[in-house]
């Protein structure tokens, strides 16, 4: 027997028009490619989505074309999330530091039919476009006074809606229909496309807004470092139409100094981002005897915060660490690290070393860890097995690979993350599966050697990779950056382990490097580690 | 195109999952109809609410079976909200308040396969006993120690689950199977069944806990002294399951002196009920020197809080109220008053006057105000007309009333409230539709006129209706309950209300009374109003 209750579909542009009405006067503030800040309303928006939309319509864009993005976070991408998505097409939007070679087969295998890009990356469009095989309008997000000289047949985004209505009657459809797309930077194989729904995008969004997770609401500011490129920007520019929460974005400017000044001049109070933009900033803030008052709150994911990162916000800054988990097929949050209120009268050190860990699930995510057979294990925060997850907003295939679905017999999707889970629900991340180091006929935790070698004084980064060994398969080797003026000796860093873990654990050998290699996402590519280093 | 997300519905039992899980050891915390205080976990109540399962499951409950309850808010009715919904069963709570004969209309309308009565309302069953058609199995919500002396055929609850298994594998069903059932306590005609489904209530709940609505979460604390037979207790039990907040139960003990102790004595933040109880507590806590230092947040709903209510909650103890608004319809909420940013710079009069409205519109819910004719009106805070509503936690129609729709041809369901909507989108219910005063071709609101006679000194409750008149159709009448030892004169109330409103709006005359006739839940009763007074 079926509830009676209305038959409403979940979709992005009731967010949108939400927003609009009760928090019209909500702000989103973006630092523009072009250099100075752009401020507008939520109403403002929802009138450019409109125009937008209305451009979209006579360019042919057609419900489920797929419109591809090369930007950063600015109101125009903004604009484009909510115009395409509410018309019924899908956002496409791409990584600009993925490899050209790889932006060609992503934006080919999506055949995108448009595709908008900011001025900083028409160089990158140039250089593609010949191998661009579906695109047929190439908008550049700017004004006609900024346009670049490029040979290519080029439009400019604000005279594109210009003289367009700024009403558009979004259309109402199943709430499954595909609302975005965003293609995994898997380190093996070619990236594989996330195709997210309107039911997915609405229903993380109200579990982001939740007080457990971002607390998001109209009285709070975020700016959100982690792109809009980015799995939709952990879907903050949704949350901000759904609460009203301030938006402000820093466009191309992700340097200590262009941060701190915007989160100072908007008064953001919750930042998003990576560890390593987070480094720079504290480094920033460090050097410069700068800090900004208005934040409480610090989202650190893309890959976990050390803990003398969590202890240099939280003790010397007084702004909470709150890490979260989560994956591209995941929409992407799966887990965000609270602290339970029975745990407030632990130690300092003990609290600090709990958010080491990735938090519990949020409501809407199932978790099992299941061992190399598949059978479940406990959760006693000992047991370490690989980490399989269940829920609405987790990817159940990939984009024109429909058959070979991404979950197994039961539903569940495996992370690839190696991980113990606590009788409080704490996850933690012990390893990539792919990344543990098998010695002797056991396993060694890389990510854990890296948070020991992390804290060391004189080690600013840190990466543990396994190189084969004859007689224990393979052994661990450190490689380490250097803070500035220190020069950690291999003794003293192989010392600093003792006591830490078994003995066995400690790595074999330590190199001291000037960095480290990125992906575009900014986590550290060992899989160059180990060709280098083999 | 549909998105590639997994298809998992959203059903009642994940929330219990989830918080049995994540938030294992929030307390649900009851005062119960025996008199001690009970306190069990989330864990607990999941274990408790499988061994339920099982003993239905062996009782004959079967999907889609209507389970009946009469009962205060505790933990055992906790555990049937679970048990009953997540087993596929339907959840139909009634109040006891009703009369006889609406209850036993009730039952047999719904169907009820069981009934699960507190010992309180053992006489009232027993009364009705030989009119129920349908119900196979009475149990009496207590333990083998306190089973009443009946000779109905009454099952022991703790009896009844004590030798159950605790484990129980809820079923995976589509998210719109009905889940809980519950009937408007009609004004005019019988009362009608509405059936919320598991879709409309995990929604709703995500709705309920955002920071902008309850902001519930782990660290709070909230006591529905709101039933769990009206509307789920504004769904408040739910968004316990999904949060972790813990949830304190006042069983029968709703004076002043019983809400005080356990207020205090469980560190509440939160209260949620109808502005008569507060009121109780309001006079209370001024007679005794009492206070509740925990408290920060009052929900006052059911209907609007006075300013005298507002002033002396946020002037006196330091406590926000937040209006709030719905209908048994609408799961139940449509609209909740918090401050926007702007306005808090407002003086402390503007601030309170505008929480005497009930509120913007929560997400998932859209609402338009029309005139007589149909059409739209502006949103600008002059304009009123009757407010239409929609979304996916609204009834579409009533249980067994299927072919009568409840909405109109474009989906929209009529509310039955003259409001105004302001530019910030604040709504404003001027008046029921049936009980706006026609006067000379015009329109007075009766609770504007109400509102004023509150705020006068001598004026502890005020009621106003129309009376016909042969020159204007209808002008109207005031009816007031005086404070303790004060005798308001008609002279100084009918002045009171000079340059507050248009002169014609202005009462004919004043009644005195000792009290007003209250409904079922609380609500001034303006039909035998108007029949004693036409």
């Amino acid at each position: 027997m079926h509830g009676l209750m209305m038959d409403r579909p979940l979709l992005i542009s009731s967010l949108l028009e939400h927003g609009a009405r009760v928090h019209h006067d909500t702000e989103i503030v973006s630092r523009t490619v072009e250099g100075p800040i752009h401020r507008y309303t939520l109403a403002e928006a929802r009138a450019r989505s409109c125009q937008l939309a209305n451009a979209l319509t006579k360019l042919g864009v057609e419900f489920g074309d797929r419109v591809g993005t090369i930007a950063w976070n600015t109101h125009r991408h903004f604009d484009i999330y909510f115009a395409t998505s509410g018309m019924g097409a899908v956002c496409h939007t791409m990584n600009p530091r993925l490899h050209p070679s790889q932006l060609t087969y992503i934006a080919n295998h999506a055949e995108d039919k448009m595709l908008f890009v900011d001025v900083t990356f028409v160089p990158l469009v140039e250089a593609v476009w010949d191998a661009l095989q579906t695109v047929q309008t190439l908008v550049i997000m700017t004004d006609k006074e900024h346009m670049p000289a490029t040979k290519l047949p080029a439009v400019c985004y604000e005279d594109l809606i210009a003289t367009e209505s700024d009403a558009f009657e979004w259309p109402t459809f199943d709430e499954n229909t595909a609302s975005s797309l965003c293609y995994t930077s898997g380190t093996t194989g070619e990236p594989k496309g996330v195709l997210y729904s309107h039911r997915s995008t609405v229903l993380h969004t109200f579990m982001m807004a939740l007080p457990n997770v971002l607390g998001a609401n109209d009285r709070e500011t975020i700016l959100p470092v982690v792109p809009m490129f980015h799995v939709n920007a952990w879907g903050i520019p949704y949350a901000t139409a759904m609460t009203g929460m301030k938006l402000v974005m820093p466009g191309p400017g992700l340097d200590g100094a262009s941060l701190t000044e915007l989160l100072n001049a908007e008064e953001v109070t919750i930042g998003a981002g990576v560890p390593t933009v987070w480094l720079g900033l504290l480094n920033y803030w460090r050097e410069h005897g700068a800090s900004v008052p208005s934040l409480h709150s610090m989202v650190v994911g893309g890959s976990a915060p050390t803990r003398a990162m969590i202890d240099a916000f939280q003790n010397d800054f007084g702004i909470t660490v709150l890490h979260a988990w989560g994956m591209t097929e995941m929409s992407p949050v799966g887990t965000v690290c609270r602290l339970k209120p029975s745990i407030s009268d632990a130690s300092e050190d003990e609290r600090h070393t709990l958010q080491l860990k990735q938090g519990r699930a949020v409501f809407g995510v199932e978790m099992k860890i299941v061992d190399a057979e598949g059978n479940e294990l406990p959760h006693d925060g000992v047991a370490f097995g690989e980490l399989k997850v269940r829920g609405p907003w987790i990817c159940a295939s990939y984009f024109k690979l429909e058959e070979s679905r991404a979950h197994d017999d039961d539903g569940w999707f495996a992370t690839g993350d190696i991980v113990t889970i606590d009788p409080d629900g704490y996850v933690n991340i012990t390893d990539r599966s792919k990344d543990l180091i098998k010695s002797g006929g056991e396993w060694i935790s890389s990510i854990e050697l890296e948070n020991i070698a992390s804290s060391h004084p004189d080690i600013a980064q840190a990466a543990v990779i396994g190189v084969p060994n004859e007689q224990w398969t393979e052994r661990p080797l450190l490689i380490v950056v250097p803070k500035p003026d220190r020069q950690p000796t291999k003794e003293s860093v192989l010392a600093f382990f003792e006591d830490k873990v078994a003995k066995w654990w400690i790595p074999d050998d330590v190199l001291v490097v000037e960095a480290l290699p990125l992906g575009a996402t900014g986590k550290v590519q060992k899989i160059k580690l180990r060709e280098q280093y083999a």
